[in-house]
């Protein structure tokens, strides 16, 4: 069965997600050799541009203020038993330190992502730097990457509904099992789904975990209209689940063998 | 009370043990450009050089190939609520590709690290490459931090007690509120401390967080002996428990006041 494949939040979204769901990140910076430097760091965001907050007394402090070039790795905070099956995006660009008017929003933004920062973000050997986003990595998992382009990253909003989804998800599969296959059977392709299990939400619709005689797949379906707000998820899978009941009840004079 | 300073594991130990405990960690690598590049990667041990598994397929993997310079930061698996509190390391220095005997110990040692590599690790556009140590950089948590040579680090033995502590600190903090008070009275330099909890175990002490009444402070107390199995931590803090018995008791006709 031929179905039209359901938006999926880009790269650009999902780095500007993932990227807000957690304040700890790996920095890659150079030394005075020019070699690469891994190390830890937290984070706040402005704009969707880390804000980072280090001694020059940490070698990573002093590489920065000696070549502005820096990369950051995040890993998305939920980490499943494989790692490799983990989130992650790479953002890559030059460090500035804030001035003015920019400062102040940057200090906010950083105390704001790290409140711990308050003990020492105005220690005369700390330092506030702003990573100028330019070029974005995004890894969803095995087989799942995409590149977004700086400006594309900076125009994307945050997912209201990744990362703050596990109760709902928990839930459908809890409760919900037959509207959950009732959707993979008539909107995801898989018409003879066996079971299926919700394995992630966004704010455009469910990735699924479908069983069929033939073995497993992965589907997905899309909500009616976007969710601007994670409230919203509720009302958008009870639409799901009566669009695909409705859809199986006009086919099964045609297809009864669909629909067992 | 002067008290001797207690063994703690060198920077080296740390560093070793950390990477041991945990099988991701961030990579730095070097573009075409020079310029440094975070991702994620999984990796086993081989003697204590950590063992990449990369598709040069995936910009690090090109980036390893083109240039050996690469540094991995490792996060302690047991995330505090403060990110800046974690244990971490750095390591830093040049990847190879491992040949001959080398090659199917360090595939054995990627394995047995990251079971899940098996579906990939013989794909012809996976690599193995071994990360030859030269600089070692630990940072315990705030104000805790050392450097390590790769000669101390690939001599350093894991730890057999820390990162397998954690159900033998809870019954400690649970059961023997009195004992870890003793040990920090008559051990560890604080004969007004009202309170103490363990809050870390290696094999040659525990680290106590004392309450006295001028406030809170840390301390550590020794074992009499290095452990090298985890199952010798009963033993050893039993046998801190009588020893600041002992000591408490011998104080007592002399000053009473110390163990109230």
């Amino acid at each position: 069965m031929p179905v039209t494949e359901p938006t999926r939040p880009s790269a650009a979204e999902e780095a500007r997600t993932l990227v807000a769901a957690t304040n700890v990140a790996t920095l890659a910076s150079l030394t005075t050799a020019g070699d690469p430097w891994a190390s830890m760091i937290t984070y706040g965001l402005l704009d969707g541009a880390p804000v980072l907050c280090v001694s020059h007394m940490a070698e990573h402090g002093r590489n920065l203020a000696a070549d502005p070039r820096a990369s950051l790795s995040v890993v998305a905070p939920e980490q499943p038993s494989d790692p490799l099956a983990s989130a992650r995006i790479t953002l890559a660009g030059v460090v500035e330190r804030p001035t003015d008017a920019e400062f102040d929003a940057a200090r906010a933004a950083h105390l704001a992502g790290v409140p711990a920062a308050k003990t020492y973000i105005d220690f005369s050997d700390f330092s506030l730097w702003v990573l100028r986003v330019q070029r974005v990595r995004w890894v969803g998992g095995y087989g799942r990457m995409d590149s977004a382009s700086a400006q594309d990253y900076a125009a994307a909003q945050v997912d209201p509904v990744r990362f703050h989804a596990a109760g709902a998800i928990a839930h459908l599969n809890a409760d919900h099992a037959n509207a959950l296959r009732d959707m993979a059977r008539a909107l995801g392709g898989y018409p003879d789904a066996t079971a299926a299990t919700c394995s992630d939400a966004d704010r455009y619709g469910l990735d699924l975990r479908v069983q069929t005689p033939r073995g497993m797949a992965y589907t997905r379906v899309g909500y009616a209209t976007r969710i601007d707000d994670a409230g919203e998820l509720r009302m958008a899978t009870v639409e799901l689940a009566r669009r695909s009941a409705a859809l199986l009840a006009d086919e099964a004079p045609l297809s009864k063998e669909a629909q067992r």
